[in-house]
């Protein structure tokens, strides 16, 4: 039994990775079982490892509490079993505020308790278009307005997206077919590398693990193949602190996939995860039952944006709806509507209590479309859900609630604090508000489109009616005035 | 027995009328029946009559066929009694198609086999404006693009619509209250001259029978009145062609009555209408049942445009969309979208088989909002309107199908003759078709907007694709090439 000390200290919710090799015969994947249990005090944390090629294993463990830590490996294999150590996790760096988690039945906030406001992108295959390409990416994401990406572990075969990937998770046999009891090293740890940047950045990556846009196979795996994917996925990436696990994008499209086959993977998932990561599935058609008790929000593809607050009052759950069409002029529905009319939809979706997630599709000479490939972003509505962003991080902590109030016009707000309304569609040219009497309101009226935010002079209370341009796209923010009420 | 030859040609689907003096004790109203039966050789009907106010008498009745008439009246009051006489029947006048009827399960279409592509308006209170509004209304509806007006017979009492009306239904008794059993004939002659202005114009008139808007209990008669008034109003205004029976406005909102009333008011508008003239009921909330079997079509109240389909496929009848939000500025969400918008909404319930009304609510100084009162129009959609009426009476003939066709953007037409797609809030930049190899097209981009109609070069066939101009509210027509297929 050895006993190793790190100097290394580890941030709180970093990554502390014990490197084990060990010779192994037969196949490194599947014949060996590993595992190390770190403990502080009287709590001790079991958490798979992993092969990661010839006889290299590792072991990554995030721990969320500083102080000493102690571990110890297990395994059956004699030379990664009883390995103990111990290390020192620090205070988190800067801009580290944990994995996000729910809060308040509706909502996300941080370990450390700061709110995150789900502002989602769509970058299906970024990981999958090389060094050149995704790096581009990534600084594109340095200053667009999102804290969240989706994208997907197997690469993408589907209209504009013809190219190969450089990696597959999976060695081929001498067949040349897909040995999915090997995986390829090379790969997970590209996947790992970029998922580790979007970390740095501040942005959840909500990987999606299984998709239906295939043609290498990856789709219709067996069962055991799909569970050991599964579970070595989760040894490897688990401990990064922004992933959530998106169990399929359209799940009801791959037909392969019983509803038996999503309930097991939850359920899997759910098991090896030692941090219970956010879990969801994504639809097209039909939604999974959210009300299943390992799904932690509902990942929502629709067009109904307004039906946001149903969604939260049906599955008490935070509603994230990741696609409801996207910017862009391609062929497909789905992917060709104007900047106003996602920007409308994120209004739309956010003052239903709800998070919205974007996407862009512009017909590009080179195929290079941000939804599927990353690049650079060409389109109107990033920098107005960058206003509505901000306007949300500057409203009250942790999250909006649909309004009580008897006001016909969606809003979202905190008690009687502050409220926001949100007017779409409808063009008045003058409004009367009908509010409690008890507090004086400072009011704004707020262009969503050309991201103006223009206060009305004075203070107002209980019903009174101010005028409004008659323009679409129309927000009213309201804020109690201080030392009143 | 006296016998009257009246030397009046009356025009076919004109007005006949007889005028029967009589003096009556008590009240006419009620203490008098009157009928008469007008036969073509062996064919016979009978219409009821109506007292017109002291000693005078009435019965009209609109010949369906050309030729020599005869009639007799029957009456409890001898002086009204076995009077008989012939008038003759002559060709329609210039303009004149005969009433309007359901043609081909979900479409309309004049007696005379004209199709009637309806496109409707709303001027609920416009016939209780005084006569120098009501005749700026008339002289805006000559080049308006509507060919159907929504009007109640009863006044309106809500906001924008503080004004008591020129004219009551009802006489009042000495205690000041209504009699709803004394008709006051100057009301009825004044409403049925506006209706008969509309029939000159070529419009109809969709008489709206009762609504909620009430101030003066005109929605609060007992069941005895009711019936009273719808069998008086059909004596009356039966023979005017271009008349419709709509049951209600927003029936649902009408706590006093029932559904056994508002089945009823069906049953006697149907007994009593020897025209069996259109008949449907206008909901807020929640659709009347329209499979019942007088319902001749549906009159339905819903933003929900691209479920037009639908409800064609569950009621099997005609589907209008007579509400659907109006175009303007007021605050409430009904009547503040923009003409974009409605013109969308136009397109469509057009391109899901259906016909749309139109409504426009500007805030106005003095209160005049078409929507309610009529008088000129404001707003950016009814020129956009025209154009869209224009392209569809300009398709092919009894209206448009949904197309059976595997394209993914909802379209109609006619076989493979002429098809039409609408792309509405979608805006590709090129769009591949994938129509049946049989025929040659030629093909159009449409801008709904800007009104312009841009043929492509050349004829296509089977799957092609074609530039578009990443634009909202495009659509495309395709005509079969003559000479070919």
């Amino acid at each position: 039994m050895s006993e190793e000390t790190t100097d290394k200290t580890v941030e709180q919710w970093g990554i502390l990775e014990l490197e084990l090799p060990a010779r192994v015969d037969g196949n490194p994947f599947v014949d060996v079982a590993l595992s190390a249990t770190f403990s502080l005090k009287h709590r001790a944390i079991t958490v798979d490892g992993f092969c990661d090629g010839a006889d290299a294993f590792r072991v990554r463990f995030m721990p969320d509490v500083p102080g000493e830590w102690q571990y110890t490996t297990h395994s059956d294999c004699p030379e990664l079993d009883g390995k103990t150590g111990s290390f020192v996790c620090g205070p988190p760096g800067s801009g580290n505020h944990g994995p996000v988690r729910v809060e308040d039945t509706f909502h996300f906030a941080y370990a450390d308790g700061t709110p995150y406001y789900q502002v989602g992108t769509t970058c299906y295959a970024w990981v999958h278009q090389g060094d050149a390409l995704e790096e581009q990416t990534l600084e594109t994401l340095k200053t667009a307005p999102f804290n969240k990406i989706r994208m997907c572990v197997f690469p993408k075969a589907y209209r504009y997206n013809d190219n190969e990937p450089e990696y597959y998770a999976y060695e081929r046999n001498e067949a040349g077919e897909w040995d999915f009891a090997r995986f390829n090293p090379e790969f997970w740890r590209h996947l790992e590398k970029r998922v580790g940047q979007l970390m740095e950045l501040g942005i959840e990556a909500d990987l999606i693990l299984f998709h239906p846009y295939d043609r290498w196979g990856f789709a219709k795996m067996d069962a055991e193949s799909d569970d050991r994917y599964l579970r070595y996925l989760v040894a490897r990436l688990a401990a990064y602190r922004n992933v959530w696990w998106s169990l399929a994008n359209e799940y009801d499209l791959m037909r392969e996939k019983s509803m038996a086959d999503w309930d097991r993977f939850f359920r899997v998932i759910q098991e090896s995860d030692p941090y219970q990561r956010l879990r969801s599935v994504h639809n097209c058609r039909q939604f999974y039952d959210y009300g299943k008790p390992w799904v932690t929000h509902c990942s929502i593809q629709s067009s109904s944006l307004n039906r946001t607050r149903e969604w939260r009052n049906t599955h008490r759950k935070p509603v994230v709806i990741d696609e409801c069409r996207y910017e862009g002029n391609i062929e497909q529905g789905w992917g060709n509507i104007s900047g106003q009319e996602i920007v409308h939809r994120f209004w739309l979706g956010t003052v239903g209590g709800g998070y919205v997630g974007h996407g862009e599709t512009y017909i590009h000479p080179e195929d290079i479309l941000w939804w599927s490939k990353g690049g650079v972003l060409h389109g109107e509505s990033p920098a107005r859900i960058a206003f509505l962003r901000q306007l949300v991080e500057d409203g009250p902590a942790m999250g909006f609630t649909p309004l009580k109030w008897r006001v016909p016009v969606p809003g979202v707000g905190k008690g009687d604090e502050y409220c926001l309304f949100y007017f779409g569609d409808s063009r008045p040219g003058e409004y009367t508000f009908r509010l409690p009497n008890e507090h004086q309101y400072r009011v704004e009226l707020i262009d969503t489109w050309e991201m103006t935010i223009t206060p009305l002079e004075g203070l107002y209370s209980g019903t009174f009616k101010i005028e409004m341009p008659s323009k679409t796209a129309m927000a009213v923010r309201m804020q109690k005035a201080e030392g009143n009420g």
